[in-house]
């Protein structure tokens, strides 16, 4: 029987792509790499995801995934070995809670922060550091969120890394740093230094670029009332 | 050993939690519901959920969990019997991607429709009405979203058959008939058709008068302008 084939559509910059990257990695899955333009959505893109018209979206023996947490949930179940998810139901449950938590509240929270200006820029931070306090509490004396092996949750949670050094040179401030995070600042160093992950984030130059062009059109649509 | 101790923190009125109890059911598990006031959160839901504050919670073994999917997978990887989820890893990806679908595009493109005047009501009624397309689309030939048998996005989407019909009443309107959606149409009645499911809606008087109360408030709040 032939390989099953495999491919992923997505963007170069995309953390929740990156994600998916990380996963198939980790099972030692081959794969095909498709760059979308998502101004310029290709006839692929449109014919595998036609109701979100978003990536990733994973294509296997022909069958195509969209969302990233259902692909990771996929990717886990297809491909046994290195399991992502633990095999405890509550553990389970938690390595979800922290992912949805991730990109439901704090992304948003973050995001908010890097794109706001005065009084909101500073209810933003309020509520980022919140989030941020949060992190730290559920990995307190923790290398990974699910204890000794990296999982789940870091994969979904891994885009802080980057993303966040990235605010930071943008907004010339330190959000995350060792004294009031010390435990997330671990996790971070712990989740990069882990095989395969550390060369695999996007260039950090391009990814600037895009993140300041980024910002400076919000702030510019926007006239700073947001 | 003494039978698993089962506790459901939620309100009458939740879709939300609605789900957590059909599952529950499905499985035959026993538990104690406990009605949460959210305008006065009681000390059990703040430890139980400190994070988002909010239910559905779950209670198993003095475990809490939170978010009405995360529980969802853990009532199905817990009670093995009559599983919630197929075994195929594709078509569990299809059940959670139409479970976040609802929850993430479909309710809100309803509500938003519910709560909007003037020109943003006809946009929003365009965009709920693709939402209901896409369901249709999906619907066609199959009695449940898997096909013979009722399961997770069901569960999921069960919501929209007493509240599609509420907002239609309180709105004076059809949104969802046989002729454009008849397989939407047959989908709600199988489901609520399904043993045990009918008599498990909240009383239609009650959430009547809540819906119309919300949509009054909202009103006054916007003034109209959304």
């Amino acid at each position: 029987m032939a390989e099953a084939e495999v491919k992923l559509l997505g963007t170069w910059s995309s953390p929740f792509v990156l994600r998916i990257k990380w996963a198939l990695k980790l099972k030692g899955v081959e794969y095909d790499f498709i760059e979308e333009d998502l101004q310029n959505k290709s006839p692929l893109l449109l014919k595998y995801n036609p109701v979100h018209k978003k990536v990733p979206v994973l294509v296997h023996d022909g069958k195509s995934i969209a969302e990233s947490y259902v692909i990771l949930e996929y990717i886990d179940e297809t491909w046994k070995e290195n399991p992502i998810l633990p095999e405890d139901p509550y553990q389970r449950a938690m390595a979800r809670f922290w992912s949805k938590f991730g990109d439901e509240k704090f992304l948003p929270s973050m995001w908010k922060f890097f794109i706001s200006q005065g009084e909101k820029r500073e209810e933003a931070l309020v509520s980022a550091s919140e989030n941020l306090k949060i992190l730290e509490g559920e990995l307190k004396g923790k290398k990974f969120f699910n204890g000794e092996t990296l999982g789940f949750a870091d994969i979904s949670l891994g885009w802080i890394v980057d993303t966040v050094s990235l605010l930071e040179e943008i907004m010339e401030l330190k959000m995350i740093d060792e004294q009031r995070y010390p435990s997330l600042s671990a996790w971070m160093k712990n989740f990069s230094d882990f095989p395969g992950i550390k060369d695999s984030f996007p260039p950090q130059e391009r990814m600037l670029t895009k993140y300041r062009t980024l910002r400076e059109a919000y702030f510019a649509t926007t006239r700073g009332t947001n």
